[in-house]
């Protein structure tokens, strides 16, 4: 099968980040597109100690990316607005697919830009232009596709989620929290993008296009940043059952479709209220489907370079009209991997033991647990239940083997003074 | 532009739901398809009073469907194993594509039918099959592609959800809540398969299959379900920061593939912990994205319908070889949906209005709002800011459109009692 090769004009933080996954992760991404997709060529002004670019070519001159002959897709990935244009519009014309993460580009110069593309019968894809790692153009494009989106919402910049969420968990200022933004890398030494919601309002913009199939129309979004949000405010939003959180924020009424991004106090028990840090989500209400939602990292090298790759393969399973996606998404399925039994899984245990009031009775479980080894994080022991001499003791476990915790529980309920069955729940943290 | 046949068996509740999105939303589906896509022949043993089937063609054999020379895709909505199986290779056998929502019968027969689709150059989807609505399927088959997933947690039954979300809010009983959950139509007479977990476990053979790129093995999965989950549990478990979930949790380990279904405590201050109801979300560990999850509806007519119908158009996208998605989702933008102007829009406002501590104020600031026609839904009234005779005032209003808004603030605003410029927050309930 031909293999797919890949120009990559950009090794800042995206750029980096899609070469060293590319690398990583080469031969799953092969199964998974059906042909190996490499990267062939890099366009960058300088080497980026980061990435190990081995014997791939590269090029100074970016513009030799999107005229080299043998190039397929070019990645776009060197920001700004003017040379990004004229280098995506090169390679068009040169008949290269393209993946842009380029928020700006696409909200202010897309409708040329894909115009110049469907001329040239390429496509240009932009999924990490909007809330990072997210796949929420796919799922709005693609995934939604029968439904007449009626409005979404979005936290669609990390920063100003950042900051907000800060303000409302510690009750802190504005200004100091974005000096720790600042600090932390969060935010940059000019945060006006960030702050003044005009980054949030670049990928609204795109956002509002595919929901509704309209134009890119940048130039006409209402946009009010969160410089004005005092911690007052959010401690009364809080008192009223509200949570401050700066949305995108796009409707269809009859009159016409509302483009907004502003502050803007959200019911504490949504969902999308309890969004905080850096993290992203989109809430997208369609007519068939309701409301859907989705939640991950909004920026962030490797999480960016997530969904710059996902275009790349979607992109590389279109060339040579072999577009379907595999059935079960890899070309072939490993058989090489059992399935665990569950009594080799690793995991961590509630327990609720029903034990007799009496002395010592604490102290022969504590010791079976201790011989197989397994280690107490936390115990709650309650009065006795009805009028019984019983009391339930709950114990939370350190994660453990499944068979040792299946002997410790046999073990214990051996014991005289245990008058119930133990109960036991697995727990995850689900923390990475 | 050929158009894209499609033949629809079984008018069951997802297949109504089907039937009347493609025909509401026939022409934008079409914009989004870059063709015409239709339901051209019904199979089912009886009309469904919802569907006005019109001049369809109807079969009462559902098999005269897979052999229809004219279609193109077969969507199979009849449910069940057996029939279906034997439907869906009868229709890969003809060289028809295949859509279907049947979690068991892919996650049981799936190797095979998939095996066949291949042998036979068609496809078949199966997004509706996991998690209704959400379009977790192509989430992680396509949207994930650069990841080495790590783990996936769903909450992947809403029947268990709401039935575990009713014991943790209203501290009731098990059997309680499920006699409720019949009546209210969110579980089946026989519960079976939802409260003992047969569900999820279908879903997350499925989930780890596209997760991991392993075949499909049901007879593997570890299944728990939910009926021993007392009412003491969870106050326990809330007790130590935790909710208790029912999980469908796949993880790769060095040893293997872990494969469980099982009630799970889960810290509460996570995401996933805080999806109530009959709502599903999957939360899936990639090793460059991080965290990403989605969330929303898991089952219902028109929910599931959605998932169906984006896998059609995925299909008719790629017949005739045009596989690409247009660049805004439509094949073209419209130009006759006008931006509104900011002052045109309705929402609700949070107001804090400086005021001076006298008789008389609040009075002034009712009438003008009343005067405006704008109705207030709460309000809040502060101690003087530090020593002065100024007290916050904070209201909360009902929506109004935005420049009678303006009028009231400039109004407001002028009165000599408003000593600081009055902040305003819009607020959205985002509740559909």
């Amino acid at each position: 099968m031909k293999s797919v090769n890949v120009g990559l004009c950009g090794l800042g933080t995206v750029g980096s980040g899609t070469f060293n996954v590319m690398q990583r992760n080469l031969e799953d991404i092969a199964r998974r597109a059906g042909k190996p997709v490499r990267i062939t060529h890099v366009g960058a002004r300088r080497d980026n100690p980061a990435c190990h670019l081995g014997s791939v070519k590269v090029s100074r001159d970016i513009f030799d990316v999107a005229r080299d002959p043998d190039i397929h897709i070019l990645v776009e990935l060197i920001g700004g607005n003017d040379v990004a244009k004229e280098l995506v519009l090169e390679a068009i014309k040169h008949g290269k697919h393209v993946v842009t993460a380029n928020k700006s580009m696409i909200a202010i110069h897309g409708n040329e830009i894909f115009k110049a593309a469907e001329a040239q019968g390429v496509v240009v894809t932009y999924e990490a232009a909007v809330a990072g790692g997210i796949p929420i153009i796919k799922g709005i494009r693609e995934g939604l596709v029968a439904n007449d989106i009626k409005w979404l919402a979005g936290i669609i910049n990390g920063t100003g989620n950042f900051i907000l969420t800060e303000m409302q968990e510690k009750g802190r200022a504005f200004d100091d929290v974005l000096k720790e933004a600042q600090a932390l890398g969060y935010a940059e030494a000019d945060p006006t993008f960030d702050v003044e919601g005009i980054d949030a309002a670049h990928k609204l913009t795109i956002l509002a296009s595919i929901a509704f199939g309209i134009p890119l129309q940048f130039d006409k979004v209402y946009t009010e940043g969160i410089t004005k949000i005092t911690r007052e405010d959010v401690q009364y939003a809080e008192e009223l059952g509200y949570r401050i959180k700066h949305l995108g924020f796009t409707r269809k009424t009859n009159e016409g479709v509302e483009l907004r991004v502003h502050p803007t106090l959200v019911p504490s028990k949504r969902l999308l209220a309890n969004v905080n840090g850096v993290l992203n989500a989109v809430l997208v209400e369609g007519d068939a489907v309701g409301p859907t939602m989705y939640y991950g990292p909004g920026a962030g090298s490797e999480a960016t370079a997530s969904s710059v790759i996902a275009d790349i393969v979607d992109i590389a399973r279109e060339i040579d009209n072999a577009g379907n996606v595999p059935h079960l998404g890899y070309s072939s399925e490993t058989e090489n991997m059992p399935v665990l039994p569950v009594s080799e899984i690793v995991t961590a245990y509630y327990l609720r033991i029903s034990v007799k009031d009496e002395i010592g009775q604490m102290a022969n479980i504590a010791r079976i647990m201790s011989e197989k080894g397994i280690n107490i994080e936390a115990i709650i022991q309650k009065e006795p239940e009805d009028e019984s001499d019983v009391v339930p003791l709950i114990l939370l476990t350190h994660p453990v083997r499944e068979h040792r915790m299946d002997d410790a529980i046999s073990a214990m309920q051996a014991l005289e003074s245990v008058t119930k069955p133990i109960v036991r729940i697995r727990v995850e943290q689900l923390d990475g």
